[in-house]
């Protein structure tokens, strides 16, 4: 057997936002490796061995997998949405930059359906002009660093998607992004809550940016900021494309 | 017969990144509307009524959707990649929003894969830390507005896809943001050139940004520039999930 380490997006949640390309993946595939939620959505069957982690612990997983695949296996790292975006590939590739034994792996990576394009889908269409995409966790990167992007994305009149907005563990950086985007002029943009996305629990709220309240925020909610021309007609929210 | 009107991405082009969920809308389907390449797409069928146009006629085409859907048809306005990145979903709300005859209409959006997503897993992971999406083309907005989000998209360290870099109709504005980036000290990052990505035609360039030339691209090319961390490993392209 020879040994295929894929990297696959599952999609924010529903099963019908599974692309057929990772759907065959997984059919073929003799090992899954991922955060045991996502783990979780992928059929048992015999022969499928199902290697569950727990959250933070993508160097070691990425490492896994790709030990795995040198050994011969067929293995497909699940993540959430796409797996290039705040996901597990970035995480391989880092593993793997760091073992030149492993440099011949083959290695392919199947993209998703984010989280931003599913909530921006289910209120009409935020992210119909410019836009970026910022993940608001610190565990890696300096909250300075944050803090400069949120405010020279406001200044670009992006739209702003969220990811990770606020944890347990990490209250306060949510909280602290509202202040810099009020302080940069973003006050009466639309702010879009969407909460676990496509899936039963989903609750989507939408409110001018100075009333959001940073409690309506956890980390499976995709925040969107919309741009200063985003507007609402009925219960849809869209960016129109003529921007001045 | 109740009418709907559902806005549908096809992915970037190989079917099998087109999501259960939006292969099923078009099986439901009486009409099909959009740009002709993409109408072409889905397979012809008995009671089937494609409605195919040319480029730059979104406005039209979002109009003659909502009025067959107002008059009870089942329609499927299709779009490449993601019909709310740089597609028809806008330009479907904005016809809704000249139109309050017709704000009941039972309306939703199907997220599919969109180009950026889908360049960005054939080459690694370009896009695996905070990045931007920006629409090349000047047809909606002034020039002067895209020069000043690449100043800033460039200031920010964030990835940046370019969506619609150059067409025949203006071969000049990729040049010029050529010459914006090198300004701005981007002229070391990693260029990649995706040209008709998923499709038999495809075809991948990556080089240093002070080495890419205009005619690199075109209509059916998305471009991500990397930030300033994102490196190569082998044939991998990868944004390192930690930034300073």
């Amino acid at each position: 057997m020879t040994g295929m380490l894929t990297i696959a997006g599952l999609g924010p949640g529903d099963e019908a936002l599974v692309t057929p390309e990772v759907s065959a993946a997984i059919a073929d595939a003799t090992d899954i490796v991922g955060y045991a939620p996502y783990v979780a959505r992928v059929a048992a069957r015999g022969g499928l061995v199902a290697h569950a982690s727990d959250n933070r612990q993508e160097s070691q997983r990425a490492t896994e997998a790709i030990r795995l695949a040198a050994e011969g296996r067929r293995v497909v790292v699940v993540s959430s949405g796409d797996p290039g975006v705040f996901a597990m590939a970035a995480a391989v590739f880092e593993a793997l930059e760091g073992s030149p034994q492993w440099h011949g792996l083959a290695i392919r990576v199947l993209p998703g359906v984010t989280a931003m394009l599913a909530a921006a889908a289910r209120v009409g269409a935020p992210l119909g002009h410019d836009f970026c995409a910022i993940n608001l966790s610190d565990n890696l990167k300096p909250w300075s660093t944050i803090e400069k992007r949120l405010r020279l994305a406001a200044e670009a009149d992006f739209a702003i998607a969220l990811y990770n907005p606020r944890s347990a563990s990490r209250p306060e950086g949510f909280a602290r992004a509202l202040e810099i985007l009020k302080e940069a002029g973003c006050g009466a943009r639309i702010m879009i809550f969407a909460h676990a996305v496509t899936t039963p629990n989903e609750r989507i709220e939408a409110l001018p940016l100075r009333d959001a309240r940073p409690e309506m925020a956890d980390m499976r909610t995709l925040v969107i900021v919309g741009n200063s021309t985003t507007r609402r007609i009925g219960r849809w929210i869209y960016a129109p494309r003529r921007a001045s």
